[in-house]
């Protein structure tokens, strides 16, 4: 959410000599995106996102986070197309970090969705499952069951300091988990992290999805999950069945769901919550004040999380009974 | 240097009601500007700069602000031009904030400013303190003398946390600036912050000035002091006269300096660089860690007042003599 790494003119001027894009025109630091460096950059041949990758992205995923957007962006998905550098590649080196250039998608994402936003999304998520069918890369969930131990390793002892209780409720969750999370469903790339941040739309057109920098393999439901969490919670902590549905809906207008997904939400609604609460717990726990890596209360997620362990259907979601 | 205020899609909607720049394409939160929140903003009319004004700016100086970059701006001074809203005013309200837009201009900050630069930002001063001559809307420098006791009163104690025996140091420098400091030298509006990242460049041409936010009325050699502070100056330290020379010529080449001028560049860009000094060291030491405004080392400024304090002639500078 800042600008971690500044650049020189002279750089990046060697740096666009690996492309075919015309002279530099300008390049603003820009305060989105999740944890790298990124500008809007212009050249002769248009506005393109620069990203400089900071060190929370491993430099052996891109390969697979810039080809999924190729892949994605050729099967006509909105999404940014990475540029290819002469050579062919997609990946060169800038201020001594792994850098790309992406194509600029014009769209808004929004601070309010909207129950038809939640339907485009749900609609979206099902389209990308769909044409990364046969993306030939893969990467598995770092941050799936495993991961999450290895996040609460690291904050268990101190989580009182967020909320009383908070030890014994989550070692209750993984215990759960170990005999109780799917094993079997239906799986391929997921986008991993589709919070409205990384959604552009045009009214309630979607225009873009972005930020492929937590794209893995993993069960789609899952993703689906972590869109009822990410779109269908009002600022209160409320679930907003209407948007639950108009999500789900939209998603099995394009991918229908079968039984065993649909039976598995619940518990990968709260799995999901759990993730996003360890992640900030953790964050919230080691990151010193000060620093530009902004925190997040980890309390949202854990109110989501303490919601889904009270769901007993995904019917509760909204999902229309069969 | 971060986006303090975020804006919803409906509420930026509304304001640009306010304006003729068709419909609303995207809007990207930037990480530069002084205390202010940014965005570049795409509208169907093109690409602007949208401000939203943070406490830090007072008000009542808006009109000032914009009205002195509109003046300038349509004299040919290559600054950005605020769109006026459909009634003809220059700022509306946003956010509960006041908020302006501005042109976009293409063009990067010199990160390593060469001596040709130096030479292009002098000649492009001359222009600005030419064509503001009749501005006529006045301002008064908040941060000169006066200015300077009242963030003195308000750091002097802990100075020593900064760098010991400067308490006794710039003591003495009030004392001198009570008699030594310039009455009546040729004076008008100044920019007051030309710093280099308040300067585009295209290749080795000036293409933009901007961030007019600290514009005031004061003697026009002072503004020349402060840029050599700004530009002339090496990362080390070190004053590069070949820098200091370009820029003291290019202004020359524009608007010559009076002998009485040049007699007082010396004691002008000591209190220049007092006045970074103090501002920096006040935030050093009143702004908690963790907060979104970005302190800097004051000890670069004292470094910088300390070679100015040595200095008896502005042929020290790189000013030919006449």
């Amino acid at each position: 959410m800042a600008v971690y790494t500044d650049i020189t003119e002279t750089e990046l001027s060697v740096f666009l000599t690996g492309y075919d894009l015309g002279e530099l025109r300008s390049y603003r630091g820009i305060a989105e995106g999740s944890e790298n460096s990124n500008f809007v950059l212009h050249t002769g041949k248009g506005e393109f996102i620069l990203t400089l990758y900071e060190k929370r992205v491993e430099e052996a995923d891109l390969p697979f986070f810039l080809g999924l957007m190729q892949h994605l962006a050729l099967k006509g998905i909105t999404c940014p197309l990475p540029v290819a550098r002469s050579d062919g590649s997609l990946i060169g080196r800038l201020a001594g970090r792994p850098a790309a250039i992406i194509t600029f998608l014009e769209g808004i994402w929004p601070r309010r969705p909207t129950a038809p936003q939640c339907r485009e999304v749900g609609k979206a998520l099902a389209g990308m499952h769909l044409a990364s069918a046969d993306f030939t890369l893969s990467r598995p969930n770092a941050l799936s069951v495993e991961g999450w131990r290895k996040l609460w390793a690291g904050a268990r002892e101190r989580s009182g300091e967020v909320d009383t209780g908070l030890k014994e409720e989550i070692d209750r969750d993984f215990e759960l988990f170990a005999h109780a999370w799917p094993a079997d469903l239906p799986s391929g790339v997921i986008h991993a992290d589709l919070f409205p941040d990384n959604v552009f739309f045009l009214g309630d057109k979607l225009s873009g999805l972005i930020d492929f920098y937590f794209a893995c393999n993993d069960f789609y439901a899952y993703d689906v999950a972590t869109c009822l969490n990410a779109w269908c919670f009002e600022k209160d902590g409320a679930f907003n069945i209407t948007k639950g549905a108009a999500l789900l809906s939209g998603y099995e207008s394009v991918r229908p769901l079968s039984g065993r997904e649909k039976d598995a939400l619940p518990v990968l609604a709260r799995g999901s919550a759990l993730r996003f609460t360890l992640t900030r717990l953790y964050d919230w726990l080691t990151i010193p004040d000060g620093a530009l890596v902004q925190k997040r209360d980890p309390m949202e997620f854990v109110r989501r999380w303490r919601f889904h362990r009270q769901v007993v259907s995904a019917t509760e979601y909204g999902l229309i009974p069969a």
